[in-house]
């Protein structure tokens, strides 16, 4: 099998492997008061440029609900993408851990349009009990279409938000791809943008299962702890998280790893391109979305190279099938850190597009 | 550092880290559509002589909350002994992912009493919605004080609890350290005598963080499907988890770890009663509870070794201090897969008691 | 003031005020076990023409809350109109009660669309974890835009609902207004049309706090008893709610004051478009929507005329403005039981145009 | 049928169903932005002698989890008494409105014992997430067993709940019983005794549905509508509420029905004792608590005299039956506004007890 169902489906890095097998060594305290966590907290405070208030937790979308709550208020709102992971693939994960309503907005590439935020954050003036308030902005960054915010489109959107009190999440399952993409650091496209919460994604670009809930804002620590603790996320044997964390924040792992997977998916966009199948986005990320023929989609799966077909956007700016390619339907692939030459290499022959 | 604090201060057995080493190889689908989540289902089934209903997680309070919140209804209570940990340690997470009271009942060595059950069930006759209504009986084994219920303590609780339509809990967070202590199956223990479902803790025994839990009512399994990841506990990279599973529960890996740990724990008692610190219960698991007079502890302390206060119990019958030694305090010693004898030497020698 | 607000700006009917006073002597049996109680409950069932199980509550929020709650399943996802009140005016309550998505659909003048509905649906199969699962279709009947869905509307609806295993529910607040403008029976239009369960509106119509949550399931009557409790709907001396439910349902007396509101309505209607206010929808019940240039709401308010601004349409089909009255805002009139002829001159005599 | 089952079958007072009546004239803004919602609102200031923060509810179980939601917080623990409504008598509403768990302390007559309250908040100390946090204290006053906790017994709690952070909550579903069987002031039973909110019970006294939350930080206002309106809780014809509590509160009337009822119901526990039916309480309110035979019970019901069996407290202070009364059990009358010595008699004689 070649896969590029999912960053999901690939395992850890050798590196994760190897600091797991280090932190395995003799006792250490639980529930995150030993050596490793200390250590990959110092990690997060040197990838940040800052201190930051950290929580270790198994899913994204345990981040995400964490990092909601976090900022959550009775009556609450959160504003997001009509495609985001938290307003259409968490199962209702958010609202389980704080009663709040999501509200989605519209916007190309799964970018939240300004003028659409500017105009929902209006809708909400003066404010009332009935409507509820808007308590959260969350941008998902890398989004759901593979594409990337700049850190002044952070900054825009999250000047609008806040100048209403409304805080700003940042959903990075694959924030390291869009550092990567980016080439901005992550205080750059968070905090110094007005960003006040961080879901920070390590499972997908080489982690075993370790994503890490960042606050800028101290004061909520405290509350968030609790938080953490009664939505049954606190692992006893942190250290386990923290050794991921360690391996991929320390020397640049994870930045070089999302590079590499970032390479593999524009070099898989060109090729499938230059096959027939044309990519509907640019490529910015490891995720790109192609169109393919029927004929072609059959082909791949004969060869047993995995991949999404994705009818999945909802959004009013939803792409549509170029004109010469009639029937083809949009699919997903995303390359990982262990994507290689020869996968993609196999891809392209098997559509016949290599010599 | 010698560490009695906690069986999870203990990292991961030489068999979890070569299995997940192995199950890092090649990709594979996300979200236990895997080979080894397949595999690790088999050895449930073997575990269990029957097909169950299986969400990994990765917490002890996850599976409880979840187990409980399966069989959870509205206006719903859950009876649970005193000092239990779903009543005591998990700030109120089984409330986060259901809105259940939790009623407790008193009984000596953490096992509820009989008869305290039956008069509590009593209360709850005839049904009326103003007091809510028993939904789940919580039965921890080991239990909190380190102590196990036998099979038929088991089914005998489970029996009048299910004459009034309650279901059964199992907290099995040392369950493989009774299933030694006890020499009975799996099956016999859980729902031969009438158990529900078991939060099968595989993270204490000797895994990094995987707990299962067990579901014996397939009608359950699409409902509770959907709690798992709205609860966000979903793992993307299950194989992580399954992997663990594989290791410890092929083979009776688990069983033997537990009953080495086990074994350890009551030689430490026998050594430390013969050093002048008495066991307040009989040992029965990897746990141990010991008068130390202050010195006592403090020589522990100087020495190195980890080891945890206990003023903890609020049963009833919570023990009290031998009319022989004024002034001493109870603490819990743990044992794990990793205790050796050496260990335990030091901590007679410590304490003067040893050649 | 003469006041075109809201209905719930009205007070109690004359034969609800009687009604009290009556109930008021004596004691009775409190939380419903009373004979205002079942003497309600028997005029509901010859409203509906069948037996009904239900639960009064003190507000229209709670009653879609507990209907909704009825029918929540985990990861369970509400489909409904953009402009809902669930979604719009609640603050999030639904979520309260259980935590469930709410997913928004398009239509024009409040109705869903039947093919936005269908592709929806689609959208949600097959069925899969991360999505979460449609678990009740709400149609708001009178909607959000004074608008009516007539029994076969409903019943497509419904059947496409039902062919998933979706649940519906009808946010009745204006349920009686709906009954008199469509001069259909209040069985055809819900459960001979597939409806599950009703928010059936006693307040808006002539009462001071009565709404009634009717399920035509019975099996879901012990559950839902408990949600009612636990969510603190249940009233202890309820004869004050039954009291107001037997004057309204016994001899038509709710139809008959929802026909004398829905005439004022369009009799408001006919004289504002006469004045050059033109309505933005047919009257089909006591609220209309009517284009008022910034001059006409001045002087309508400079008179003590109350009324409200309407800018708080999000869906696709908001009307727009007529070419001819550029700069003209929509405005919203909802006549009550208490309209009177001379009200309505008023009002036409304030914009000149009347004699 | 002569009632003494609960002060909840009684209807509402002559003073209110005027003063509803006068309310229902002419339209109001809904919503409580009306003359009489202001009006109640300088009653209720009057009241405490300031300022107060002010919600309308209708259900006792509402005001109590509304209350007690304001002040919660992540991983909170509610302090009750084990016989108090809010752990045995709500279904679990206020874990439905907050997710927190509820620890019971005994203590005789209902009233929690100091030094259970002090050994149990060093329980808690020092902080850490797994057993969460004591965020409220709930005094119930009348208690569930007819008895007053005095402003400084009040005081003496309340400092040291307050020297741990734990806010204070009245559960004052009678309060007015107690202000007249204590002669204080509202004031000094409350805030200045260091109480942060009360659920002010007008029902039982004389209302038909109206509860108050009132809370003493005004900080807290926002955030608490908001909470109301998600509770679905908010009245849109709020006048109603407000209506009932201009009678009840204005010329000191709820305080004049207190008076009578609790007057009544001494009386009539000395017509008991004399009949051969001793309290198990001194009389401090409305309510008491009898011992009666098995024939004078059924010599009572004979007479469709209705009382309440109650084998309902767990406290390990439950009063036990008179020697010389064997096979006794308690029961519980409940005298109301509407209570007249002819019922007394009535009571009196068929015990044979009178001339």
């Amino acid at each position: 099998m070649i896969s590029f169902a999912s960053d999901n489906w690939a395992g850890a890095s050798e590196r994760v492997m190897a600091c797991l097998a280090q932190a395995n060594a003799g006792p250490a305290p639980a529930y995150g008061n030993d050596p490793w966590t200390r250590r990959a907290r110092t990690a997060l405070a040197a990838l940040f440029e800052r201190e930051v208030t950290a929580f270790f937790v198994a899913t994204g979308s345990a981040a995400n609900s964490l990092a909601l709550a976090a900022y959550s208020r009775p009556g609450g709102v959160v504003l997001t993408h009509r495609d985001s992971h938290i307003a259409r693939d968490e199962a209702g994960a958010p609202l389980q851990f704080a009663p709040q309503l999501i509200d989605t907005l519209d916007g190309p590439g799964g970018r939240i349009d300004p003028a659409a935020l500017a105009a929902r954050l209006a809708d909400y003036r003066p404010a009332n009990v009935h409507n509820g308030r808007p308590t959260v902005l969350s941008l998902t960054n890398v989004t759901e279409a593979g594409q990337c915010y700049g850190a002044q489109e952070v900054a825009a959107l999250a000047a609008m938000a806040k100048a209403q009190g409304v805080a700003v999440h940042m959903d990075g399952a694959r924030f390291f791809n869009a550092l990567a993409h980016l080439g901005v650091s992550a205080a750059d496209l968070t905090w110094r943008a007005g960003v006040d919460a961080v879901s920070l994604g390590l499972t997908k670009v080489g982690g075993w299962a370790c994503e890490i809930v960042v606050l800028f804002d101290d004061a909520l620590a405290e509350d968030t702890a609790y938080r953490h603790k009664q939505a049954a996320m606190l692992f006893s044997k942190n250290r386990l998280a923290a050794a991921q964390a360690c391996a991929l924040l320390e020397d640049g792992h994870a930045l070089d790893l999302a590079t590499h997977a970032n390479a593999m998916a524009a070099k898989l966009a060109a090729r499938l391109a230059a096959a027939g199948a044309p990519a509907a986005y640019p490529s910015q990320s490891n995720e790109i979305f192609v169109w393919l023929r029927p004929q072609m989609a059959e082909r791949l799966r004969a060869a047993e190279i995995t991949f999404a077909p994705w009818a999945d956007m909802r959004s009013a700016h939803a792409p549509t099938a170029p004109a010469d390619l009639p029937g083809a339907g949009l699919h997903r692939f995303v390359a990982s850190f262990r994507t290689t030459d020869e996968e993609i290499d196999a891809v392209a022959r098997t559509l016949g597009a290599d010599d």
